[in-house]
């Protein structure tokens, strides 16, 4: 068995699919060291790679956009789920990470992240456990949602048993939404099963998803009740810390999000935290839907003349070309989202070329299997068995997750590092 | 930062989540003895488990059924990519293991695979690089299917540049298909390729994937038309080999593959392998429906009285109960397939129950965002936050590839062990 001496390392390693050939399994080092040139058919095919000049434009952009309006951002992590990246994110100055559940935040914390709001409402007894343990270190930061009666009394019987305290955000929500309390009613009950218990629970603001919302109007109007009720939280002295928490946004919508935030961002007594996530990497889908609206929009999107630009694409392989109109490319749905629209292809690279050309406007994929795409062609176009393509994405999430790491590549698709991935 | 000493383990280890709560890695051992309780709320929710009556029941079915046709199983490994699952495969009799990319037959092989059919075109050369490095261990079996001259020309030239010979199977397709050759024009051209390299390429047989068609006329056409291709080969001395294998069938149509390769088994020349990966852990729905259309079509499956069992299913938490109508659960794209069906609530439990009832028939999931699932139930119905929920799932190919390890639960939902995936 000659290759079993590659396969023990010590931590960091990376193995698995998108990797360079050379040998079985390979730390981060080693990647960036490689410089292995995806063109030149050194890395194994499908790959999901990271552009550094797009991460870097993004990164920037974000932070500009973010100050202009004097709010902070908390990145939401479950897009990448990626310790590097989140390093970069922090890096670039955002606040903290901004993560789903508690095994997300559990990965970050033991990767380095001391700051994180979990937008989502902690629940069950092992998840609450999980939190209890990070909450031993004083220098972990953090808070979670809440949005019942039913679960402040379970969070205040948990941590009352463990002598600690824990940190509330209430959900402000939306009739037909997802969570979130729907009116005063039901945040007054909320309220006041916090309130029982002073010494286990402290709700320090008020937090809302507007991405259940597809209306401008209705999301501007859930975030005004938002603002309304912090101030009338504050005002009943119903809030455990001298400064609060406003927080909002998912990636789509958080223009408007800030907008709506920047005049009690001003307040010293409130700290607005924004989550978009997808920013980091962007894509040519759904997002790049969204960047096009709030680019017309927001004047100050429009005083950064570029927006975000795509940063996560796929390289594939022609494999078949088994009918004029057909090829089949080794690319399916254990590598890439569907379910914002299918990877476009962008780009059509043959051995020997000087640079892929762009493919052309009319190659589409019509379908994916879990290992294959279907890409549509005219019958005369001249596309080769073992010819590479490169693809947008949409729906960075659903594609990082296929991924244990990702490679980060230059403009000329030579690789520079990795980073990994934790789902 | 006290936790730390729990981050830096051996190998093995099991991060992230869907894991008990005492402490934050674990080795496969580990969690076999800590006998975690999932009703008492002792693993972090949700998580995904696999039921070892029914794995059992599934394994010693397949077997069966398998041994009545005199063909061999090698089973598509593609669907779990666990290494504790391929054992169990292996060990219940199956051949070897399909895989459907060099770094997955890679991962498999390093965790002990010895014999594995590639049942795709291997096309860019990192994985010939990939392929060929494992070829060099005289104890590993493999072959790949080809269905282009130009991809036989570029094995041909880089195996003959590495001193090796690649054996191939001819993949047999259909118009409109996939990958495979369309017709005795495209086979001759192929094979003559790979006559070309006799000291590269080996072709030792013929495959077919029928699960792109629908109706079961074209599939037997389709099997046909494949035996009758292994047969010209056999006759024209185009094998090079004395056995040639003959392999098809997917998870939803490997009984009638079965029924249409059983005669050609009974030659010695030729070795039968049919592929399904899925009947390990089946599902409730795509397979639990060709599962119903197998017991009622086929002799053999009818003289087993029960079919298949669903062994993969899901366990999550209520965390808000915002509507009357409404309960949103904590379960999402991130952790079950929603490409066939969305999971179905099978089980609804509330601590202190004595066990599990079944959810009432009326229960549905209405959609499900990355962490979330929207529960449609009655304005009445008695559902809290913190009860649990037990999904059945559809499709458990992308199930799996959102776990990095699944727990085995014995009937009673105590943890007994725990299998590892590698995507």
């Amino acid at each position: 068995m000659p290759h079993e001496n590659f396969f023990q390392t010590p931590g960091g390693e990376l193995a698995g699919k998108g990797l360079g050939a050379g040998q079985a399994v390979f730390d981060a080092g080693e990647v960036a060291a490689a410089g292995w040139r995806i063109l030149e058919g050194e890395v194994s095919l499908p790959v999901a790679v990271l552009r550094d000049s797009a991460l870097a434009h993004n990164l920037d952009w974000m932070r500009r956009f973010m100050a202009a309006y004097g709010v902070e951002l908390a990145p939401h992590g479950k897009t990448t789920m990626s310790p590097e990246l989140f390093a970069m994110q922090l890096d670039a100055g955002a606040w903290g990470i901004t993560l789903a559940t508690a095994p997300q935040v559990h990965d970050a914390y033991r990767h380095g992240v001391r700051r994180v709001l979990m937008a989502n409402q902690l629940v069950d007894r092992a998840n609450m456990a999980i939190i209890s343990g990070l909450l031993a270190d004083p220098e972990f930061e953090f808070c979670c949602l809440v949005d019942s009666a039913a679960n402040a009394q379970a969070l205040g019987t948990f941590f009352a048993g463990r002598g600690q305290r824990l940190r509330l955000l209430l959900e402000i929500g939306v009739a037909g939404g997802r969570t979130g309390v729907r009116d005063q009613a039901q945040a007054r009950e909320v309220t006041q099963a916090i309130a029982r218990w002073p010494q286990s629970l402290a709700l320090v603001g008020v937090e809302t998803y507007e991405g259940v919302l597809k209306d401008e109007a209705g999301i501007r109007a859930l975030l005004r009740r938002t603002v309304a009720t912090l101030q009338a939280l504050r005002e009943n002295g119903a809030l455990a810390e001298p400064v609060s928490l406003l927080s909002g946004a998912g990636s789509a919508w958080y223009d408007v999000v800030a907008e709506e935030f920047a005049e009690t961002a001003k307040d010293p007594g409130v700290r607005v935290l924004l989550r978009p996530g997808c920013y980091l990497t962007h894509d040519a889908g759904a997002y790049r839907e969204a960047d096009a609206r709030i680019h017309a929009a927001n004047p100050v999107a429009r005083s950064m003349a570029e927006g975000l630009r795509p940063a996560l694409q796929l390289w594939a392989c022609v494999q078949s070309r088994p009918e004029p109109g057909r090829a089949i490319v080794g690319l399916g749905k254990r590598d890439a989202a569907f379910d914002a629209g299918l990877p476009l292809p962008a780009l059509h690279y043959r051995a020997g070329d000087d640079a892929p050309r762009d493919a052309p406007a009319h190659w589409r994929l019509g379908a994916m299997m879990d290992q294959h795409a279907f890409l549509e062609l005219a019958g005369d176009d001249d596309l080769q068995v073992g010819d590479l393509l490169c693809f947008d994405i949409s729906h960075p999430c659903l594609t990082f997750d296929k991924w244990r790491h990702l490679l980060r590549v230059d403009d000329a698709w030579r690789v520079t590092g990795a980073v990994r991935t934790f789902f």
